[in-house]
């Protein structure tokens, strides 16, 4: 099932060339950072992760230094939320061409520690280098108790699914910024804080999760895949979808659940609760003020399906997930072929 | 004083952008690898770092794919050697160009995945992405007993000065490489293992330590900042220089103490010794079969000399490494004015 995405195969193939790490506690795909068995008396695993941003800079997605020093850390702890671990810190990785000016650095590593500093954290420490292009990695590092693991398996048919805020903004700005459109809104508009703070209560509740770095289609499906599940997703979108992504798509005429779909998330986190758990989650959720939202529910079968007046309409999300390895890293071939697809979905 | 070197200045304007972590348990410049205090009840200390390949690649000193796979994880595993931590493993962030055929990222897994396995560590995970030019960074983990923890600080006058094997190896095949002369020599002649065995002895005896990646005069200047101390090199280049190096800059008539001038590094640990530990850190490194090598010896004052026929003969350090800074990436360039403040030191 995995083998269908072709990023996935990719991954195995340079995975495959690698020993299994007997203090690894999980399988490939199954977690969003690594978790690893300390021993020596610990009552955590350290959960560890490294995310770069490329195609980002290079498509032009972000070009404000500040917005790319903010994600740099949001790529890496949201990881670590979806981990439920609480972060010891950032390493960053920053290669930057000559011509680079130290305004622009200035900004970047603004944006970075802002990230850190919102998540109560830290940068660690770096390497810095010179080279050709702007390039930046991350590495983020934290710890998780080994009695609250939440991993990507674990969830069952009857489980409910939910994300921990609306969904959507990543898919708009993206749309916006790569038709050049981006003007006319509000900006900041789009700067996520990875979900550190719901992690450490998801973690004590949920049987699954993943962050949705690459949309909340991208998610599910994954989700549905290593879970053998089928995931049904309910349309009621103005409780699913920020206020802003309700505007903008349906100011272009876009099927609203478009805003699930396209590669560029908002780093929310999908999780899924058994209905034994659900109600002590809430509680708890509620006390935090924080309202999670209701994205649907997880059946026997196959498949993402979305639930529009009464009819359970199938997603064929292994073609939206592989648009992009198909499209490669031209964004209007990717809006067209993600219409097309979307064209064989009956639903509004 | 640690502001002379140009190096220091660029890491030290991103850093002050940064809050210092509390439970970071040393300053800038410090040490090799993040040292954290991970709380929980461990005895140890989180050892983390982050090390990526840019000039090594746009440069043309590593192209074949199995040695940068196995760079990769050397330079980020020297890092952890040189705090005396035992590795968790590797993460590895690769960006690759669509040109780069599967043979050569195959070639380049084997690389990393075999320099692991001589350490007996793991590849624990990464990141991948397409972009314009080949980037890896890696970031390695590992742990640090608390009671063992050596940083680059505590050297004094009178300490040894030691280096884990002999020395020479990275500049040579840097000077080889960039000058199209390493056709007649045999391969593999530069495959640096990072010193992860002898880094677990030197933490029980050392005052201070640190890795050779970018060259002897280098760490031994760095050494020399942070510990305001004068740091004095014996000229028994017969057992300090790996007999390749001897012979190959002896062949050109080139100073025998510049293979541990320039910035490429044979990824050797230099550490200090109080005359109380010498004996017994001896004593334990026959045990494991290894002969440390005695470099020179720490005195009052400060600065880097060579002791050559009675003399003490200054090296202008600062000089040394502010080449690259200063010659950019231009390997002649950089060989020359090498050549030039190596005219004004006084010995063969």
């Amino acid at each position: 099932m995995m083998k269908d995405i072709l990023e996935n195969l990719m991954i195995e193939r340079i995975a495959k060339n690698f020993r299994k790490a007997p203090h690894k506690i999980h399988e490939i795909h199954e977690t969003d950072a690594e978790l690893i068995d300390i021993a020596s008396g610990s009552d955590n695993y350290l959960a560890i992760t490294t995310d770069a941003l490329v195609e980002e800079i290079t498509s032009g997605l972000y070009d404000d230094p500040y917005l790319i020093g903010w994600m740099l850390a949001t790529v890496n702890f949201s990881d670590l939320a979806a981990v439920g671990a609480d972060p010891l810190g950032l390493l960053i990785s920053i290669s930057y061409p000559p011509e680079l000016n130290a305004a622009f650095m200035t900004k970047l590593t603004e944006g970075v520690s802002d990230a850190c500093q919102q998540l109560n954290t830290f940068v660690l420490g770096g390497d810095t280098n010179q080279g050709k292009e702007l390039f930046l990695s991350g590495c983020a590092a934290g710890l998780v108790p080994q009695k609250s693991v939440i991993k990507r398996i674990g969830a069952k048919p009857a489980d409910k699914l939910y994300i921990t805020h609306p969904a959507g903004l990543g898919s708009v700005y993206a749309f916006l910024r790569l038709t050049k459109q981006d003007s006319m809104l509000p900006k900041p508009f789009y700067q996520p804080l990875a979900r550190i703070k719901e992690g450490k209560i998801i973690r004590k509740f949920a049987s699954s999760c993943m962050d949705t770095s690459d949309g909340v289609i991208h998610t599910v499906d994954t989700l549905m895949r290593l879970n053998s599940c089928q995931f049904v997703l309910e349309d009621n979108w103005d409780q699913v979808l920020h206020p802003i992504a309700l505007k903008v798509f349906s100011a272009q005429n876009l099927p609203l659940w478009l805003t699930l779909a396209a590669v560029h998330g908002e780093f929310e986190l999908c999780f899924t609760l058994s209905h034994d758990n659900e109600k002590n989650f809430l509680q708890e959720a509620a006390k935090a003020d924080w309202t999670p939202i209701l994205l649907g529910e997880i059946t026997e079968g196959e498949g993402v399906r979305i639930r529009s007046k009464g009819r359970l309409v199938p997603v064929d999300t292994a073609s939206i997930r592989n648009i992009s390895e198909i499209a490669g890293s031209d964004p209007k071939n990717y809006v067209n072929k993600l219409l097309e697809i979307a064209q064989k979905v009956e639903i509004g």
